[in-house]
């Protein structure tokens, strides 16, 4: 995620570079033709603003369609964060509520909460490296048993494997009685909320916006940037300022190449890219909270934005 | 699901075909006759400029209506995916959390969780065939009974009658003791998610988007078409270009043409055709998920994108 | 709701006949007045421009109101067809959960899923009914007892009283041991959930789109339809083919009046018109599948489209 | 909610009164100025339409908020009929359902099921009161215990107040017996329901529609009026027809003024105005329906429009 | 959260007072230029036509988005009200229900019922200051016991640690007999509630809307805004008024900064500023009403708007 107010320019135009060559060699050539007079053709104005006008249409419903991705992406790990904190925080409240039953062991109890709530750390980091489709497994080494850790590297998909095994460690405490009554009932409630993010995620993930929005636009992007300096050299001609339709031309191209850009850069929002959803910060925001609700006294260092990025 | 970012042109140009020829038709006839001098007939571009705003508002409300129901569509088979996964998790915790019970019995428990997961495969298979008006039952051989079988194929509505029979098994289950509690009370909130589910994509199969939208989308596209060479006939022919007028009407009316076929072709999700919703891929993953998840070894394969496309 | 692809020609014009008529006087009597030279009023062209897009703007709005009406009511029956069969399913499994209970009888228990099956159906009906303002309660005797159709129609609110019957019901059978445990409590949800549907329909039925906007779009067509002549005649006598005004005047008014229109009719579903939420089609389609997880064999025939219609 | 298809011509232009005053002094004077020779000022036509297109994104972005905050109160207003109605057959059948019970005490019990479901029509009206800043309490008297009333009126937040009370006494039919088991915790669900109803009403009324649209729409929309005759006199006399400008002028302005103040108009749905969502025949109606579920014979009239307007 | 109906017109120009002086320098530049015949280059006015509904995309986005994350601000703090509201009515009626049992104690419930909604009161304000970035915890020391606010000081995130807190404090009440049955399975549901929304206020602070929609946006006022008197001088100078063409530069460039700058101050909700959700007044409502509900006599003074603002 972006998080400076500006840009550096240049990156900026290597973003439309195509466009913008494109646009150049179009513009400086057919006003080459039309001032020696070797070829003048030229269109009314009136086309470049009729294809101008589909082209935005187009546009704008690439750039919602993005943005809606983009921020669903966000929300979903949003709530992430949250089921995260609210299953954690049922997890020590519930294995404590039993400290005045018969059975309650301490340390049987002490330890089954930091490993569970460990195995929702390891949960929330394995989504992350899944979704960012990287190999990085040892990051949850520290988060899980030997045996677990070595389960998990067979299994084809992580973080199902860690729902998985983390309602088996629900009712295995049920059974033994570190919990009891309805607590695995409502913890149930926050692992479904975890499964549905997850779900929602790999549909992100896994879907493109549809192809052919994509491919059209850039399509009838180019089909407007060529015709467009034949629909300006007309007037600028008919006003003895021929040459000035080259920036002209050039600069309506720039603006129109970027919206388009804009809209795609936000579409696939977990490609470890600059323009991502900012998912190593949040994982490591909610491995913080989680372990200050354990009372734990080392707690991880907060990730900040580095050169305007945070990622 | 069209998967490649480009398109063989004649693909494209085909899909549009039957509006490409018709311009042709209308802007070399028109430019012939007014060539020739027989009828000099042109109208001002600003009749060409407010039909086109008019079909645009139509265009944009379709593409827009058009891409909301392929987009629910596939939210609806993400969460297909998520409640599978979670209900054959709930199956197979729920049964193994008897294990310390009296009246537990390993051999019938491990052949109740085997047997209710494959009916939960089962019914998603259903759920393809069925909207995809197919008669490939026997795909469903594997994952049921005989009896079960041959039951369902007598059914009407075939996923639904899953639906009952994965019912009545969890409550045969809780007769017999191998779930107990609450298990059903919570297994129904998955099987209520994927009836309602079921439902959605029923009611999208069923209801196509109003033919009001579409009949006068075509409708006024063709009167665009037809229009257009009348309109641009009068300025090109003034600039002494009157020939250019006929690839400037043909590429306007291509774009056009592009803009209501691209939401057309969305409309309807669940036909078989390259821009499904990709249900056979889906189902695919959810049977390894679940296979997976059963502890089986011998998982299918997955299915990946053939030349570009995923069915 | 219209299935069919193409329109009658003359049922189109017959919808937005006055419309025309106001056009056609309008274009034909602007332009004797001008061609006799009586009256040679004539406006800017880009006064119709400006007209026009504020009333698309209207248009646009409404059209999205209307159709967002309409899909809602659409919904709100998809989800009817999912709650009802669920609901089904929750009596028929739950009552066969008790088969092996000491206080089981078979026959109290069929004939309670059959009669509160039918219940369910009969509200299904009744909604239909209600919402079409119709008066064919009779329909509804085949699926209640006696005493409970002659109550019902006493009653003002029939689906209400459905509702409230079948709830009475429900604790009846958790008196008698038909039902236990929490199975009451599960049926609930899809009592509550049918409840929540009701109350969408009546407030669908009940509140029409805002007036202003239906009155407005109205007003600002009209002062479209009779200003747009005076706005073309300019153009078209310096074309010298001023006679051509009338019918481009007349295909312009066309072009908007239709797209009022389309809105408009979509605006109030339950109407009983052709355009309606296909009513009789689902309520068909909920009988037959809710008899068939009965068990029935003598099922209704399906509804289907009669002249590309589906009521 | 006006509920009259046509409008009062005077009263539509009574609401846009100083808009349509500010337009006739500026088109009139600078007509008189222009044609006097004594100030020959105008503008080009662009100016109009680029200030128009601008104003017309503000007021479309309005509208929709304005209507959005409309349909969302009704939509509230919806969900509190079906709550209502709801957790009114709650009461009834729970009540009931205890029939078969020890303790069960048939005087008790009828008397509790009319005193808290008339505590939910108190609930009702007392919102109704509450949101239109009125202070007709003694509507709610018939409803009421003399002791819940005289308590009433001392509390600052009545609804809230009421909400306290009916909770209480649950739990007190729940320790005499006379509700029992879950009858509380499903009752919970519409108690809930009906709380956030209230909130989100009392959200939109408390929370103008953000008045920097407001006064920037105002703020632009006059300064399109009183430049749009400067932007007109220049065609219009060059067709040597200046006069004419000034109608045009005061019809365009009127077009904008009406498509401003519709919106204003919807955006606050509770102030007691003709254009209200209709409160009073809402709460009408859930008293009528709650009434007939208890079996009262003499229920109220049914509230209907008066003058095309219903309240 | 602004409340007046009209603005100061200094506090306007203000506000948009760098777009201002630019717009200004570069209309009075060109002009001056043009006049004395240095450099008359001048644009069509199609180029600005084009630019400028360019620009209008990008400022309709920016502004829908800016105002569904207000609104959406907005909302969640009225689901705080509610959800508040009803965790009070919670505590309150739960631990009276329990009156008519054996190991009930007067004096620890009522203690109880107010150490738990103060600590509710607490948790409000914490998310206010939380959100604002401010240090003014000592406001929280009058809801909490000494101990509490001790460890509440030395937490990272403190309305986290306040939901543990509260979490802790019923499971406690469960444990001694103050609540008991299914009192906190109830009360969990709001307390989720209250957490979804802690959640849902920190994606809104820590997730600026995305930077490339700000940034390109005021890139694109500034080009427009500087290229804007280019393509007016040319027919204001044809007309003989090229002076004119200064203020008009100026005022479309003032309309379409301020439509920039209407949604740059909805952006971000959180910020202390005066176009905030009103924060401090929402806290101050829902003390009241808890205060109230508790039977507390000397409540605080409702906050009312200041100058016509509301903090």
């Amino acid at each position: 995620m972006i998080l400076k107010r500006n840009f550096n320019p240049l990156k900026v135009i290597h973003y439309v570079k195509s466009e913008l060559l494109i646009s150049t060699a179009a513009s400086v050539g057919i006003w080459w033709l039309f001032e020696n007079g070797i070829a003048q053709f030229s269109l009314p104005f009136s086309i470049a603003a009729i294809l101008g006008s589909a082209l935005a249409i187009f546009i704008a419903f690439r750039n919602n369609s993005a943005y809606g991705r983009w921020w669903e992406a966000r929300k979903v790990w949003g709530g992430i964060v949250n089921s995260s904190r609210v299953l954690a925080r049922l997890i020590i409240t519930f294995t404590d509520s039993h400290a005045h039953q018969a059975n309650y062991e301490k340390e049987r109890s002490e330890s089954f909460k930091k490993h569970l709530v460990y195995c929702c750390i390891a949960w929330v980091h394995a989504l992350r490296i899944h979704l960012r489709n990287q190999e990085t497994w040892s990051e949850l080494k520290p988060f899980l048993s030997p045996e677990d850790y070595s389960q998990l590297v067979l299994s084809q998909n992580k973080p199902n494997f860690l729902q998985l095994l983390i309602g088996k460690k629900i009712y295995q405490a049920m059974a033994n009685g570190t919990l009891g009554g309805f607590d695995s009932f409502q913890m149930e409630g926050q692992l479904l909320a975890l499964a549905n993010y997850q779900g929602s995620c790999e549909r992100i993930k896994n879907t493109p916006l549809l192809r052919q929005y994509d491919f059209f636009t850039r399509l009838f992007l180019y089909v407007f940037i060529i015709l467009l300096p034949f629909a300006l050299i007309g007037d600028f001609s008919r006003m003895e300022m021929a040459g000035l339709m080259v920036p002209v031309s050039i600069l309506i191209s720039f603006v129109f190449s970027i919206q388009a850009k804009v809209g795609e850069v936000n579409e696939d929002p977990f490609e470890n890219r600059i323009t991502d959803v900012p998912l190593s910060s949040l994982c490591n925001s909610i491995e913080i909270d989680l372990k200050e609700m354990l009372g734990e006294g080392n707690l991880p260092k907060k990730l900040n934005q580095k050169d305007g990025y945070l990622y």
